[in-house]
């Protein structure tokens, strides 16, 4: 059916609803645009996954994280046994959860010896982006790969009859990385770099000097592909892939906190349409999430200071999404019961 | 268990889990809150149940509402037999919903007759408040009667197992008499009254005009049992009582929007310790209801503009603060499995 149709359906289903009319606020937003991502209404969802992609990254070495390397494999670990937050708050909310290796520089087990609970796909393209102060952080070809194995995620998710997507993050230096690419698009470097909750002044300048020395050596032209392949990571490209490949297939999209929204401003450089099928899941604590879910226009879903990643934030608020539609399927209609609201829906009664 | 001991329990058990420290914001913030009120660490969710108090509004009748009269009790009925929109997002998060006739003006059908999905608590004190406008809202035993059946209903939480409890209004007319009772307790009328989405400038000047009339007429005296018998209603004063007699239960209390947190406000001057036990759900896009959020010192968890009551922000936000809780209680700890953060928590990875 033609959006415009789909959108004037949606709207007098919602105010047919037993309640007055724009009386669930942000939640009736929610269910409209749900309706144009699946050209129908009332939509539903009936089956979300989470992929949470690992990767690590070269500028670690230069001492912007606290954390030693080896947490990416071992966090890999964790969250594959279903130790995590993101398995904690998937499993509370209806989730399933896809850990991605797109490239942590470690060999994971074979299945058999893996002992997991959930899903690994090995997308490994690298074993984690060079540093990006000392050379260029991918090649041409690992850039790619990185976005095609990310487009082929989104075929995986068609497959397993996902209805919304959330893609989260894990990886020591990642949230480095994802400031170096959105400074290179042209985003105020000091709006951008956040200091974590462990750095001190001291730390925090020796961050961004080298965020921004990178940035300056590597000299990217301004377009999505050649940023990532310069500043990025293969987790942050494959992000990108899997955000542009859902476009047509229905499927919306959740983002998580700022690596993920850094992704998918990449993804909006090479296509702007993808906004149609986005959400932003949360506002997390780190300062330039902000700055990059406005330059995407898109409002957060919830506000809950978290910093974790891993896709947290996006399945809280792609459930409330999923809430907005159990509304709009459950309820009772005006013309079902015998309320006799109908003609003044607009009023709190 | 002692409080400080308890608490500082529960931050050990926070910072033990696998993710840097402080990284789930305020979900860690619910935590503790929840261990304090529960005075064990970690603390459990089970089992939820959200009151839902209706009752009829003598304000009504000056034209400050474009509802009839009538809508209560159908919109009663609905809730009853799972069609309102409280039915929709409990089902989806795990509440029992219960209904409370706190004075609706209609004679509620027998059980057998009923033909009820949810819980009836027949507990109306009158027929609805009187127009305060005119004459006191409620007799001195009205106001007694329904802050004590609000108090037995803290007792029914406890004896049905529930560890949290929502608080929520319906009501034609309920809006004007929260903000009547809030501006005899001292706060600004022209912050307080809202134009709700139906009211163009006359209306709503209209109905300034009457509340603020009513309320300089009944001159309450400045306290709770007061201001609630002079312009209160008994589903205010009955939510009032609920709240009051969860203290010391171990019951977490989750407010819905303007005319629940109205009725807290009641409930906090008679004793301002409720706060210890009170969740905000969420801020709705009543004006008036930031206001009496920040007299509380409640920050709502979260803020999607809506508007319809029924404790539908509430069961949202509780849902929020179990998801928090489901944190603490499914995540691996860093005692558990092999994870090299412990001593550099504090900064995201």
């Amino acid at each position: 059916m033609e959006e415009k149709k789909v959108l004037e359906r949606m709207q007098a289903h919602l105010d047919n609803l037993t309640k007055p009319r724009g009386s669930l606020g942000k939640l009736e937003e929610f269910c409209m645009k749900m309706a144009a991502i699946q050209g129908k209404a009332p939509p539903k969802i009936e089956k979300k996954g989470v992929y949470v992609f690992g990767g690590d990254h070269g500028i670690a070495e230069e001492g912007v994280s606290l954390y030693p390397k080896e947490v990416s494999f071992q966090m890999a670990m964790n969250m594959l046994s279903g130790g995590a937050g993101i398995n904690a708050l998937s499993d509370a909310t209806g989730w399933e959860v896809v850990f991605v290796d797109s490239g942590i520089d470690w060999d994971f087990p074979p299945d058999d010896a893996l002992n997991a609970k959930n899903r690994l796909v090995r997308a490994k393209v690298s074993r984690g982006s060079r540093n990006f102060c000392k050379e260029s952080a991918m090649t041409e070809e690992e850039t790619a790969d990185a976005l095609k194995k990310g487009r082929e995620l989104a075929e995986d998710a068609a497959k397993r009859g996902y209805d919304m997507v959330a893609v989260g993050d894990m990886g020591i230096g990642n949230t480095s990385t994802a400031a170096a690419l959105l400074i290179a698009a042209g985003m105020d470097a000091d709006a951008i770099i956040d200091r974590g909750t462990g750095l001190d002044d001291k730390q925090l300048a020796l961050k961004k000097r080298r965020i921004k020395e990178g940035v300056i050596a590597r000299r990217p032209v301004k377009n999505a592909d050649s940023i990532l392949q310069e500043l990025g990571a293969p987790d942050l490209a494959m992000m990108a892939g899997l955000i542009l490949g859902l476009e047509g297939r229905g499927i919306a999209c959740v983002l998580d906190g700022f690596p993920v929204s850094a992704a998918a401003y990449m993804a909006y450089m090479k296509n702007p349409k993808i906004t149609d099928y986005l959400f932003a899941g949360h506002l997390s604590k780190v300062s330039g999430h902000k700055v990059v879910l406005s330059a995407l226009n898109l409002a957060p879903i919830v506000s809950l200071e978290m910093h974790l990643g891993e896709g947290t934030g996006a399945v809280i608020g792609g459930f409330i999404v999923q809430l907005a539609l159990a509304c709009s399927l459950n309820m009772a209609s005006f013309d079902s019961v015998d309320v006799s609201g109908k003609d003044v829906k607009e009023q709190k009664y």
